[in-house]
């Protein structure tokens, strides 16, 4: 496995998600690595992250996909262009769709471990397919359509999936 | 508008989600008010809560989506049985699936206001859409299969949404 995570090599402006941004003291830093054609992560939910008394917040679930599955993303866009994740141009991508289905309940108290496949690269989109185990038990599945985070984001951009 | 929301009414041993439930000291604290047809609840971002500088992390905005939704599902449960609210026996969702699309980037700094309805009540299941606001703007959508939490949730469930 890569001791650099892609969410190492963003570029400081854009590193500050709550979900996976190195430069945001308040996150979760989630972080992905190859690990072969697959990508890998690995989170442990805090005490208070609660669905039920004992199970894991769908939520939490909900980013720990969204930011793997961007994560994921960026570096198989790298790949894709043959280059090494931090390299300019950077890479960077939003969520246009997310997409989580809650096969059973998420024990608390585990580390969790998501793992994703790319499932299609098409233009500046990147649909992204993951999978949450926890014990070794598969507890969700998530789908993303991650998009290409386009010059000047949030200014006048509108994020479309279609 | 009711001045008190669904999630002031659950049960306390299911009252600590971290979206939504009122015993969760470190939580959202999404709450859920009938207004007409429609459900509505609002929320401040706090500053920490970002995707990108001065915008809303889109994994929070699928917790808002989330936590409202079952709030829904369960207050629509209430009223198709002509029932209050709290009354027992008390009736409680979890989520099956999730599903948002992010229309544009959602500005931090301003409330955000998630209105939903109920598409479909078929027996267990609740079928919500919501669609959330920023100044006046949508900026995402989401649909939510809940599921009404079974008795022994967690022990030996198993929450499908097929």
């Amino acid at each position: 496995m890569d001791s650099i995570a892609i969410q190492d090599t963003y570029p400081d402006d854009v590193a500050h998600c709550y979900g996976c941004g190195r430069l945001n003291a308040h996150g979760h830093h989630v972080r992905t690595f190859w690990e072969g054609d697959e990508t890998i992560s690995t989170f442990t939910p805090k005490p208070w992250h609660t669905a039920v008394p004992g199970f894991v917040y769908g939520g939490l679930i909900a980013s720990l996909v969204d930011c793997h599955s961007t994560g994921t993303a960026a570096a198989a866009a790298y790949r894709a262009q043959d280059r090494e994740p931090g390299t300019e141009p950077a890479l960077r991508f939003v969520t246009g769709s997310l997409r989580v289905d809650y096969l059973r309940p998420t024990p608390l108290g585990t580390v969790l471990t998501i793992r994703a496949r790319v499932r299609e690269i098409k233009g500046r989109k990147v649909i992204v397919e993951s999978t949450v185990f926890a014990q070794g038990v598969v507890t969700a599945t998530g789908e993303v359509v991650a998009v290409q985070m386009p010059a000047g984001f949030g200014r006048d951009t509108q994020v479309s999936t279609a």
